[in-house]
Parts: C-alpha cells; sequence; structure tokens
C-alpha cells in the first residue's frame, strides 16, 4: 500500500498517563469502557439521540455528556472511547469550550480513543476495501480533532462474531500495537485458557513480512462485561458499595473479597502480574456516575488492604496501559497464522448463520461500495466544478458515511432488526443520491452517444473491461454504437416468453470463446465445464437445496438452539434437495427452473473466462410452518479430500478443512454449521490439475461438506429468532415483497490450473467488486460533449489494483495502490512490481506525495510498533497454499 | 399547640429566584422533580444506594450526584427535593466543598425543598402525633443545615391515595403556603376540571378559627408525571428533542406542536394564566442530564416562537414560584372542608384495602409510636446521664428514624413489599433496643417491687390511667403489692384449658362497675350493651364475616380489578358469614370460638368503662384459592340512617355519609369498598339517644352499610396482586406463621349519651395510643431504689394532651401540648384551658420558652403565610357534626 497525501498535521503534547503499577504485586487494570453498536436493534441516530428507548434503552448522546462529567470529577478515572460514529455527532453539537475540556481530557490520556473506526466493523461479511475506507474516516477525524494523542494505539472488537485474519492484517498495517477482543471458540478458548495462550501474537498475512502484518492480540477474560457481580451502570443490578456503616447492608467486605477472588482467578489463566478488566458493556455509562462512584470506592478498598499484606493492586487503565505493560514483560508469545472463523459460542451455536443473512442488503452494500469508489473517482477527476456545478452539490460525503455505518457488525451482517436494516439501505441509497451529481455533471460532458438515448460507462477499474451492459428495452431491433461510432456487439432477447418454453430434451451445451458448458438432458442440470484454452474439463453438477430448522424435530434434544439471524443450525446434515431436474430452456442463455421460486440463467461471454450463473430465490415458502436456508451446490470431479479455500474480507485467501482447525483439536459438533466459512469475494477448491473458483457478487457462506463438492447458502427465510438479542426472526417482507423478499445474484464460475487460477480469479472479482457505472441521458447530446474519457495515462499492470481515489481536502488526494496477488499464487503476477506515479493520471499533476499508513492517520516513516517476540514452535507455520495438502 | 425550644437560627441571604413571567401569556411552570419513595418496592436503604436494582430500577444516591452536576451547568434551571430521609443520607457522605456547593444552590433557589418531611406520609393510616414527629424531623435537619432557605414553602402529597383533612390542618399550622397532590377521585376531579376547581380552598378544621387551619390546594394536572410523550427521564421511551438538522428524523416542529396543544389544553381546566406540569416521576432524574438537556431545548423552541406571535411563555420553575403567581393573581378560590377519601381511580377501582393491608404491621407500628413518646420522655426525663449511662449508649435517634420512614404511604399503608414490610419491623425492633437503655437506667431506680420480680410501669400520658397488667405466670396464687407496698388487685386464670369448654345454654352476663353485656344464649353472640351509669341501652350484635375476590366470578364483567394491597373490591356486596354461632364461654371473660381461624374474648375491667374486644383471626384458610377479607360488624339498635364518623389521623372526626360525598354528585359503583373510610384512632354511630364509639388499636378501614350497623376489617389474606405497582399478593407468611399470619388486636366499645361522648373517648384513645410501658427486673431491688417517680408536678387538665416531649438539644426541649376536644364536641372539655409551663415538670426548670410552628422549623410569630380569599357560597359549610343529620 502506498499513499498520497498533503494534510496538516497539529502538534499537540500528549501526556503519557498510565497509572503506575507495582512489580510483585497482580496489577488488575480496570477499563471503564461503553459498547456503542452503530445500530442494531435501533437505528445509528435512534442510538445516538436516545430515540425508540421502548426497543432498547440506549441514548449515545447522553453517555458521552455523563462521561466527561465524571472524568472531570476525578483526575484518576479513565475511559476509553471506540465508535468515531457517534462520538463525530456528539462532537460537532459541543460548545467550544466544552471541545477545549475534552481535547485537554485526551491530551491527558484521561480519555482514550481506540479503534476509532468509525464503526466496529463486522469482521466476515465486509470487505477490506470499504472496511479501510471506514477506518480511515473515524481515524481521519480523531486526528485532525485531536491530533496525535487522539490516535488510537489499540484496535478492539470486542463484539464481531468471529475474527478475520485480513483485519488483524489491516490492523497492523495501519499502526496499532495490539488487538482485542471478546468473542472465540469455546473450544479455543478453553484450550488458551489451560495453555495461557489468551493473549498471543497473531501473524495475518503470507505475503508480508513479518513484522509487518503481526498483531499482539489479546482475549478479553469476559467478552466485553465486568467480572459478574461488578456490573454498576444503570443497566445492571449488582449490588453497589454500600459503604456507610450507619445504613444497612453495609458490604464492602464482601465486596473486596469477591473481588480479590475473581482477579486471582484470572490471573491463573494469564501469563503476566497484569489482567484487564472491561468495566463497561453495551451502552452502558449513560449514568457514569454510578459506575466511577462505585470503582473509585472499589479500588480505594481493595489497594487499602496492601497495608494489610495483600498483593493485589488495582487501577483505572485503557488498553495500551495495559499493552504497555504486557509488552515490558518482554515475553514470549504463541503465534497464530489462521483465523478465528466460525465462531460456536456452544456445541450447537454456530454463528455462521450470519454469512449469509439479509443477501439483498448485502449485495446492496457491495455496489455501493462500487458506487463510491466511483464517486471518489469523480470527485478528484470532476475537480472543484463538480462539487458545486448547476445540478447542486454533490458530495462523497453522505455514502461515505453511508457505508461507513454499513460496515458495523450489525449492519451488512444483517444481524439487525428489519427497520434497522431499512434504515441502511435508505441511508446508501440518500449516497447514492448526493454521488449521483458528480456522474451528472461528469458525464453529460463524458458520454457514449446512442440513438434515442446515451449511455455512459465509468469504469472505476484503473484497467479496461469487458463488461455486458443489459438493458431493457421494447423494440425488437437496435444499433449500438461506441464513442468513435463504431457498432457494438449487442443482442435482443425476449424476457417475458421464458416462461412459456419447456425443457429441451437433447444434449444441451453452452460454448463461447473460452468455455464450454453441457447439461444433461435428462435432469436439465450442469453436467460438465471445460476450459478451452487450458484443455480441461471437470464433471459439475448443480442443483438447489434447501436446509431447515424445525423446532419440533427430534435432534432437539441436543440443544434448542435455531437458526436465526446470528447462528445458522438446521436439524438435519442431509439438505432437501428443491428438485432432481429442472425445466432447462436455452435461448442465447440457458434458463432453469426448478421450483416456483428458485430459477437461474446460465450464461457465457464473448470475451469472459467466467461463466456466469444468475440465480433467483424467493420467496421462501414457509405455508408448511417451517423457515428454510437455501443453498446451490457444485458437486464436481475434483478431488478435494477434505480441503477447500476462502478469502479473507477479499483480499488473501486461506485454506479450510473439514472438522478441523488448525490451532486445536475441534470435537465437532453441527456438521455443516460447524463446517461453513465466510465467503466475501471467492472460495475455491482444487486438485492437482484443476480448481474450480466461484467469485460471489455478495457476502454468502459456503462450505465445502462432501469430496468434490463445494456449497453456497443464498438465500435465509427463518420463522424463530435465535436468541441473541434481535429478537425478531429473520424473516425479510416488504412492500414489493409482502410474500417474502425475492433475491437475485451472480456466481461467476472459473475452471483454471491451479498454479495460475490467480491470474484469472483475482481481476475477475476486482471487475465484481468494482463495476462499471452506467448513466442515462435522454435525447441528443451536445455536439461539443467529449464522448470518452480516461482518468489515467495508461492502464496499471496486472498485479496493481487502485483501491482509493479520493479527494482528501482541497489540495490533496488519497491513493491506494495495492498489490493484489499473494506472495505465492501467480508466477507472473506475485512478482514485485513498480508504478511511476508522475505519469499515473491524465488530467492530475503530482506536486508532491507523502507515504502514510493504511488508514492514513500517521506518516509512514513515524509508524513505530511494538515489537513482540513469537514462542518458538507455537502456532502451526502457515505455509502457502500451494505447498499445503 | 404550643412550643418550648430554645434553637439556633442561621442567617442566610435567600435570592427568591423565581423567572419571571410574562402577564400577557400563557405562562407554562415546568417543574422537574423526582418522586423517591422511602421504601416500596425495595428498602429504603436499597432505595438510597440502587441496591436490588432486579427488583426496581432506582438509586437515590445517584439522582442527587446527577441534578446537583445538571443544576450547576445552567443557572436558570431548577429542580425540588421532598423526602429528608433520602436528602439526609446523601448530605452525610459529600465532601465539605460539595455541601458548601449545594448551600450556594439552595441560598439561589436552584434547588428548593418541598414537603421536608422526613418521608412524604400516608394521609389514611398514619396518627397525626407520629406526622407531626416525622415532619418535625426532617424540617428539623432542613433547617439546621440551610436555615431559611432551607424551609419548605409548599406541601407536596403528590402519591399518597387520598388525602385527610388533618393532614391539611397540620401543613397549614406547619406554615406552608400551599398544597400540590397527584390523586383524587376521579369524579371528583372529572366535576372540579370542568368547573375550574382543581386550585381551591382547603378549611381543614372546624374547630381552628380560619385562616389558622386554611391550605391553599392545587390538584397536579397529570398526576405528578410529565404530560404525555414528554417524558424524557432515562426510564421513559418517549421521543428526545432530535434537533440537528443533519441526522435523521428532526423533530423538533413536531414536539413544539405537541407541546403548545397540550399546554392550551391544560389551561382550559385551571383559573389563571399560569400552568404547571410535572416534569419527573419515581425514582427519575438519576441521569438528570436526560432531562435539562431535552428540557432546555423544549424551552429555547417554544419561546422561540414568541417572536413568531406564540403566546406561550414556558420556563423552568418550582411550586412555591407557582404557588406565587397564583396568589398574585389576586382571584377567590372555591372552598372545601371534608376531605378526599375514599380514592378510586375508576368505577371499580377504590383504594380502601390499605386501610386495613398488612394489620400486624400497623399494630407494631402504632405501639412503636407509644414506645418513642415513652423513649423521648424518659431521655428528656433521665437527662444526660441515662444517655450514657452503665448500660451503653441508649438513643430515641433510631425510633425516631424507623418511625419516620413507618409513616411513609407504603409503609404503615402496608402496600409495601414483604420484605419491605419487614425491613420497617427490624428498623422499628432496633428502636426499641436504643430506647431500652433509657428504660434499664431510668427503671433501675424508679420501679414498682414484687416478690420474685419487679415490674415498673412507665405511663407516657400526662394524666393517671387505670390499665390492666396481664401477665404470664405459672404458678396459680399471686400476690401483688405497689409502691408503697399495698396490694394490688389481681387474677390469676388459666389460658390452656379455654378450648375445652363447650357453650353455656343459659342466658350469659358480663357484668362489672360502669358496664354491661349480655349474650345470646342460642347463638353465643353479642346481644345487647347497657351503660349502667347513663342508664342507656342498645340491642347490639356482634359477627365475623369475610368478603371475597373471585376471579371467576361472574361480577368481573363490570371490570377485572382485583383486591389487593391497595384496592379492596369483593364480588358481592354480601359478606359471607363465619358462622352464625359461636361457640361462647364465661369464665372472668367471655371467649367466643367462630371457626378454627377466628376467636375473640370479650372483657370488661374495674374502673373502665369500655368493653374489650380482643380479637384473633388467622391463619386465613385459603385452600378453597380464594382469598379473603375478614371484617367484624356491629350491628345495633341505633338508628344511624346512613351517617357514620369517622377521626382524621387520630384527631378531628369527620361526619360519612353512605353513597355520598359532599362536593360532587356521586355516582356510587361499588356499594362496599366505595363506602370505607380510614379508621385511624376511632369511629362511631349514632342517633339523638345512643352513640357506640369505637376504638381501634390501629388503622383499619371500616364502613356503615346498613342502618345501626358499623362494620371493621380486620385482616386481609389475597391470592392477586392488585395491579398498582407491588406485583406481589398480599399474602403475609413468615416462620412463626408459615400456614398465614395470625393477627390479634382490640376493640374498645364505649356506649353513651352523645352530647358527652367526647369526654369518654378522647381519653380512651389516648389511653390505646399511648400505652404505659412495662420493665421487668429479676430479683430483688437495691434498697435506696425509688418505687415511684412523676416528670409531673400534676396531672394535665382532661382537655390538655401532652403530645411531644422530647430532647431537642443538650440545653433544651420540644413540648407540645395540644387541646385534644374539637370546639363542638363537649360541653365541659371543648372550652379553652390554660396550663402553667412553670409548674409543670416536677425535675424540669424552665429557664425561658419560644413559640414555633406545628413542625418546629420557624418561630411562630415570624409565621407569615399568604392570604387566600375563599369563593362565596362554595363549598358546603362545615356544620359541627352535633348539628347535622
Amino acid at each position: 500500500f502506498c499513499l498520497l497525501c498533503v494534510c496538516s498535521w497539529s502538534v499537540f503534547v500528549c501526556v503519557q498517563s498510565c497509572h503506575a503499577t507495582k512489580p510483585n504485586m497482580l496489577n488488575v487494570h480496570l477499563v471503564p469502557h461503553t459498547h456503542d453498536d452503530v445500530g442494531w436493534l435501533k437505528t445509528v441516530d435512534q442510538y445516538f439521540y436516545g430515540d425508540r428507548n421502548d426497543i432498547q434503552h440506549a441514548g449515545v448522546q447522553y453517555i458521552l455528556d455523563s462521561v466527561v462529567d465524571q472524568l472531570l470529577k476525578n483526575p484518576d478515572r479513565r475511559f476509553i472511547y471506540v465508535e468515531t460514529a457517534f462520538f463525530y455527532r456528539w462532537w460537532k453539537q459541543q460548545s467550544s469550550s466544552m471541545q477545549q475540556t475534552v481535547r485537554q481530557l485526551v491530551n491527558e490520556g484521561r480519555l482514550e480513543f481506540v479503534n476509532g473506526g468509525w464503526c466496529m466493523s463486522d469482521e466476515a461479511t465486509t470487505h477490506y476495501s470499504a472496511v479501510i475506507d471506514q477506518m480511515t474516516m473515524g481515524l481521519r477525524f480523531l486526528n485532525e480533532t485531536f491530533g496525535a494523542c487522539g490516535r488510537p494505539r489499540v484496535a478492539w472488537h470486542i463484539d464481531p462474531f468471529g475474527h478475520a485474519r485480513e483485519h488483524a492484517s489491516m490492523f497492523a498495517q495501519m499502526g496499532y500495537d495490539g488487538f482485542f477482543f471478546g468473542r472465540l471458540d469455546y473450544q479455543d478458548r478453553a484450550r488458551r485458557m489451560m495453555a495461557k495462550e489468551q493473549e498471543l501474537l497473531w501473524r495475518a498475512s503470507d505475503s508480508l513480512t513479518p513484522p509487518v502484518a503481526d498483531l499482539f492480540t489479546g482475549i478479553l477474560p469476559n467478552g466485553y462485561n465486568p467480572p459478574e457481580g461488578f456490573c454498576w451502570d444503570q443497566s445492571c443490578d449488582d449490588p453497589p458499595i454500600r459503604d456507610d456503616p450507619d445504613l444497612e447492608d453495609y458490604n464492602v467486605d464482601d465486596v473486596v473479597k469477591r473481588f480479590m477472588a475473581i482477579a486471582e482467578n484470572q490471573a491463573l489463566v494469564y501469563k503476566t502480574n497484569h489482567i484487564i478488566m472491561t468495566m463497561g458493556s453495551d451502552f452502558q455509562y449513560e449514568n457514569a456516575n454510578l459506575w466511577y462512584k462505585n470503582l473509585d470506592k472499589l479500588i480505594r478498598y481493595v489497594n487499602g488492604l496492601q497495608s494489610n499484606s495483600s498483593k493485589v493492586n488495582v487501577l483505572y487503565s485503557t488498553p495500551s496501559c495495559y499493552l504497555q505493560e504486557l509488552h515490558r514483560a518482554n515475553l514470549t508469545w504463541a503465534l497464530k497464522t489462521d483465523d478465528f472463523f466460525p465462531y460456536a459460542d456452544s456445541a450447537h451455536d454456530f454463528w455462521t448463520g450470519y454469512f449469509t443473512s439479509r443477501p439483498a442488503l448485502k449485495r446492496y452494500e457491495r455496489i455501493s461500495n462500487s458506487n463510491l469508489q466511483t464517486c471518489n473517482q469523480l470527485e478528484v477527476l470532476g475537480g472543484p466544478v463538480s462539487r458545486k456545478g448547476p445540478f447542486g452539490g454533490g458530495d462523497s460525503q453522505t455514502m461515505k458515511k453511508a457505508m461507513a455505518v454499513a460496515q458495523h457488525h450489525d449492519a451488512v451482517s444483517g444481524t439487525e432488526k428489519q427497520h434497522v436494516a431499512n434504515d441502511y439501505a435508505r441511508k446508501l441509497a440518500s449516497g447514492w443520491q448526493h454521488c449521483q451529481v458528480f456522474q451528472i455533471s461528469m458525464i453529460l460532458s463524458v458520454s457514449v452517444a446512442l440513438i434515442q438515448f446515451s449511455v455512459s460507462v465509468y469504469n472505476p477499474l484503473a484497467r479496461p473491461v469487458t463488461w455486458p451492459v443489459r438493458l431493457p428495452v421494447n423494440g425488437t431491433a437496435y444499433t449500438v454504437s461506441d464513442a468513435n461510432g463504431k457498432p457494438v456487439d449487442c443482442q435482443v432477447s425476449t424476457v417475458q416468453e421464458v416462461l412459456l418454453y419447456s425443457s429441451l430434451k437433447t444434449l444441451c451445451v453452452l460454448v463461447f470463446q473460452f468455455l464450454k458448458v453441457t447439461f444433461d438432458p435428462d435432469t436439465g442440470l450442469l453436467s460438465s465445464l471445460s476450459n478451452l484454452e487450458t484443455q480441461q474439463s471437470i464433471k459439475l453438477t448443480q442443483n438447489f437445496y434447501w436446509l431447515v430448522y424445525n423446532a419440533s424435530d427430534g435432534n432437539n434434544s441436543l440443544s434448542i438452539q435455531p437458526s436465526g439471524a446470528y447462528i445458522f443450525r438446521p436439524n438435519s446434515s442431509t439438505p432437501f434437495i428443491i428438485s432432481s431436474t429442472a425445466q432447462t430452456e436455452m435461448v442465447q442463455e440457458v434458463r432453469q427452473w426448478f421450483s416456483p421460486w428458485v430459477s437461474q440463467v446460465v450464461r457465457l461471454y464473448a470475451d469472459s473466462r467466467a461463466l456466469e450463473l444468475e440465480w433467483t430465490v424467493g420467496p421462501v415458502p414457509i405455508d408448511d410452518s417451517l423457515g428454510k436456508e437455501v443453498i446451490t451446490r457444485l458437486d464436481t470431479s475434483i478431488q478435494t479430500g477434505e480441503y477447500f479455500y476462502t478469502d479473507s474480507n477479499g483480499r488473501e485467501m486461506l485454506q479450510r478443512k473439514k472438522d478441523f482447525r488448525p490451532t486445536w483439536q475441534l470435537k465437532q459438533s453441527e456438521p455443516i454449521a460447524g463446517n461453513y466459512y465466510p465467503i466475501n469475494s471467492r472460495a475455491f477448491i482444487k486438485d492437482d490439475v484443476d480448481q474450480l473458483t466461484v467469485v460471489t457478487d455478495r457476502s454468502q457462506g459456503g462450505g465445502s461438506i462432501h469430496n468434490g463438492s463445494l456449497e453456497i447458502m443464498l438465500h435465509r427465510r427463518l420463522l424463530y429468532d435465535d436468541v441473541r438479542g434481535v429478537a425478531e426472526p429473520l424473516n425479510e417482507t416488504s412492500d414489493i415483497f409482502p410474500e417474502g423478499l425475492v433475491v437475485r445474484g451472480r456466481l461467476l464460475l472459473s475452471l483454471d490450473r491451479p498454479p495460475s487460477a490467480a491470474d484469472a480469479h483475482r481481476p475477475l472479482a476486482q471487475e465484481v467488486v468494482l463495476q462499471p457505472l452506467l448513466t442515462f441521458t435522454d435525447g441528443d447530446l451536445n455536439p461539443n460533449t467529449r464522448l470518452e474519457f480516461s482518468g489515467l495515462q495508461a492502464a496499471l499492470p496486472p498485479a496493481v489494483h487502485l483501491l482509493t481515489l479520493s479527494q482528501w481536502d482541497k489540495d490533496s488526494v488519497l491513493l491506494r495502490l495495492e498489490h493484489q496477488f499473494q506472495s505465492w499464487e501467480s508466477k507472473v503476477n506475485s512478482q514485485p512490481v513498480t508504478v511511476n506515479l508522475q505519469k499515473l493520471f491524465s488530467t492530475l499533476d503530482v506536486l508532491g506525495m507523502s507515504e502514510l499508513n493504511l488508514s492514513a492517520n500517521q506518516w509512514k516513516d513515524e509508524m513505530k510498533r511494538f515489537d513482540w517476540t513469537p514462542q518458538k514452535g507455537t502456532g502451526r507455520p502457515n505455509l502457502p497454499l500451494t505447498s499445503l495438502q
């Protein structure tokens, strides 16, 4: 990653204000904190104001009011704040004197920002591009508002439901010294507690040279809650410290005794004489006095016993102060190179449902990201004129903020209430509107002219793409010409008639330039796939299935956990087949009907090496009172053994093995759900000869349960809540779909030789992530209109991806160029590559450049991170994937 | 009342800080307040600390912390505080700088105390003596802590379930300028709203010359809650003011519009261009920022419209600022002379159950009051020695505080949860222990010597009494001698054998010096009562009955309201008779068995003009799944028409008429419960010739449903909660009574000629309220021991009651002497009477005296109250009772 940015930095004097610890004692770091979901049961703005407290009592404006008040009352007190989406809203409503007060608290280390992104992103269903954007937005605000003292040193993902390796890699590259989280597999935690490996070193990339992507990682002792009996928030019922001997129920001795016992027990499962306790939880500290008043007393009374030979020292602290003590301990730490998926909190409770929950929202988030990148680029390329043109004030900020909140771990994850999902979608739609002004401004002068109407196509990738443009028309013959007036190849197909066709009973073959697909004439199903270039061919069957959680099933003797927004828990490991045959019709595409609510169109395109499966699922019927989780399964002749591969946040690929975890002896309790992993952009199966890669158009869950098989979950309609807080079954309907949501999506299949498969799937996946943007103009164009424009002087080399091109401030631009190949995955493209920035842009003159960290909140050459020593022999080494199996 | 007290007064400068109002606008007085029950669902100390928040979220320590913080943030803000029991606990935990800050807020009128007693007392079941004590304790603390600026000017009983005339009279005599409450009969409210009589002048005594007992009384518009949609506490769900146009759901216009509509509607039912809104509720303001932040905005946005011709002016205010505006309006006000009992909140929801709920606690509270008065007197008479004698540090404070919290409207009322009732009892028991030290110190030197053991008897009344002393013994013959060695008349009766007797089938007559009672030989029931002195005789039948709320009864078509701690709602107006006959036995007393769980002993005593009915009820059986409410009913030959009479808080008597309310046209919907009134110390029925007075030993409920009949509810055991918040059926059991509580009590019956009946029942009731205290000493006494002692030089005249004799501070004593007869009730005793204080005490020298108001927080001659003008012709004049009927 490299960054181009000229921005101004204020110089502050930060006081490093960690409280002194005592070397010969057990030091208990109390970390007062609040966990403020950027939308979940309520929308982000409802949470901010404390509206709709009938749904959930939570008002972030009051939390920040109250915490600042309470910090001022006692300089020993500490607080950390995490979600900049909320902090930003609050900050801009404050008086300048209050702002000055808060600056002072930050400079003195009494209020510390941790994580500091716009939200605490989901790790399973987010694309790295959008995560970097949201982190950058939050960190930039902190940087511009508080300078260096506001820069978070610790990443803090206390709630996300499983942890992606790519997130750890990004955090390392953003300059974080450490990372803390709360949730991991219950078996993994049990082993780590025994082995004192709850604090470890995560080596989060197999391509970046250590320690670039090394991240110290700590697992918190109680999720992110306080220890039992010590929750003093207004939302808790634990007994306060009653220290007035004149009143009833004086309990200081009891409280101190209970606290010491908890601290000593906790110390048994950590390595140093420092332990951390998270004193807070969801939306706590709205009335911070309750917490602090009792914490003050706790500290006073526990430490008071030191004069009486107690060896427990308790102090107000922050994650960075705690981390500093761990670093000073100068120990070696267990190494980990895989990730923390899937997450199960008990034997039958796998949080693998949310990989697919709300597939329509997941898709809308993904194309919004594409749109935002385009919007950013147009803003740069259009210059100041486009921001205040004749069509009103365009801005990318609205979309940036909408996308940033959509990364939240109850947003794109699909684990929010329906009305909140609607709000995220509405915010994205508003973002689109604000971006449209750029498109109109820009594209009215750069367009492709057509008879009757013009379509402009903006490609946000830094290289040419071939892209089929499908437009609804009502004539039967059209002429389409490009910017130079040359005819463009086009087909007109009649959509309305397809339902009248019956299946063809002859062998059916779809062949184009690079690929051949055959369909079984008896079943109408896919039967083989061939790559004509590489001369490879595999048997390939594809069908659709559904899984079900049935409350009255005998399986429930094991557990009554139902499937829900978070959890995937089918009763049976054998999915129900929707139809063993498909009514199949071939026009210039193949259309398959599996049932009234499952159909698919199979297409090949000229110049494309991928087979497109455009699936349509819904409304999922529930008249049998059964919720259903719909998957498609590809069964192939590839000898996969028990392996398959999924991407991490759209970037690096990770190997997965059935019923296996790299770092502990797994006891598998859910044969399907326990083998599901997040698929962000692609998954593949392979053997020595063939690799079948499936590129998805949104985040989905999937697994490989059988040899040669790869299944992907497409849609979920559930009738029970899975008791993780949403209190609403995941049963999506809308005004347009009162009978249940219909979802459509695309899978792109690529069949290649393993050593060169990445050369195909890397650009293919980027083309799905960043799509050409179409804009339509009615009537004839102004003859002076430029019909073609490129912001680049030439296409970027294949290994380099234009991740970000965005206006930073009036005179500077943020540019992120990414080497998109893992070090081992391509003989050609994995090599280092050089780009000349001076010759990159067609319309921008580069006057200077400075390199920053990944999140653009610190000069790259000033980024100094703690060094950590891994234990020898721990952590199964993360060999390149090609050498495994 | 007159008072002897020498206490020091600080001089403060109070700033009268009411915000300016606008004469040509509707002024809306917003009164931020919290209602903090001194025990209800949690104990008083649990409420203070915020313990047991699983039962109810409430922590008063945090409320006061938070309110002070928020008042400091904006000098416009106001707050009122009510319950000194809580404020006192908080105050003594504060630093001196915080105390100084609070003093400043009080002096500037930003924090105002209203009511200011130790608690907000119940009005139906409290005795005036205990109410004066608790008010004095709270007001004294405020006075000594804050001086004149801390003196509440307004009484504030926003929650009690009906309002006693004696309370209004006391408040007037304590110097309050006005009184506000929230609950009154729904029909009464409806009429007063129509007539704009929700603000009125209450003439609260028929003996005191107006305006001594006149009290301006305001009925609050929403109970004590904020108007609908405007509750901004952490416990509420109303939408906050969202005034950031950049965030979703900007709602300022909507909020302002709704507020204006509510204000204008409210103004329609009040007289002036000022209205009050109570902005707060139960235990609110724990996080005061939520309230104030939104109130600040409300005021800003509503008043902002004045520049746009709006005529609504909204301001932070307090009850005294509001009252001042009403006074300035210089209008005439409707007059009321009766009281506000019973209270019904809808047609079938009469809050008359709590008159009797928890009869054991009610009795314990009453004898604790007697004990406290004795304790106070012994402290005065014993002098400093007794407070730090050889038996440890005795004190009356513990009992004073226990009694003060017991006056709370969910304490002696019986409307608290069981564990809270236990806590009140425990606190009283602790008070007894602390008082015992005085008794031991004092009584070891002043005793009556007996063989084997000595019994000392302390009489807290200021005149001699005849009092039977009943002691358990195991011999058969005893000699008892008095202080002078003279024999005392005594009987030994064998209690163990009584159950073996069968009923006597001969005419049974019990005759003693003054009274004759006959029993029907067929039924075993009382059949007549005669006063041998006055030669009067009435037929008198007494029996026991129970009423029942049956959930499956057809009556529930009207309403499903069950009986519970607060509510009395039997299905049928005809009570079930427990037995039409009683097994009756006469020894020297008459013993009656009505059922295994209802029995009674009837006694006459030498020198006593009263017949004692000692009833025992329980365990009330519930094996039929029916809760039961047990009454005893006296049916007489007295021609009562539809009238009967009950006392108000143990002082003045009020006339009651069946199915009638003096100030509005009653539509009766509950024939029994709607005719029940609180009986604090006595009730009577009468005609021209005979008056039968029943003196009770605790607060009970009762009514006169039939001609000649008087019924009193003795015990209640209920299986449903009555949905008024306790969430617990009133079903008392304990370790000693696992099958259900057994309760024993006494009714004293006096038959007299009406014009002189008070001469008998006034002293009789005082003897029940203030009982002789017995103390036992084992073995022989020191021969130097004084065997007899009186603190008085001579008995007080019959009309004068020694209400209070209590140590005030080191050098001064608080004395309250009360003329205990109403102006019309006795030819002899209603006359003015003179007492010479210098000749009152046997051991105290009176060096000086100063007269104070009733609550001892203001010099009598400095007590200046607002004058108010009653409307002519309103309020049915309160003629003396003798002239009615």
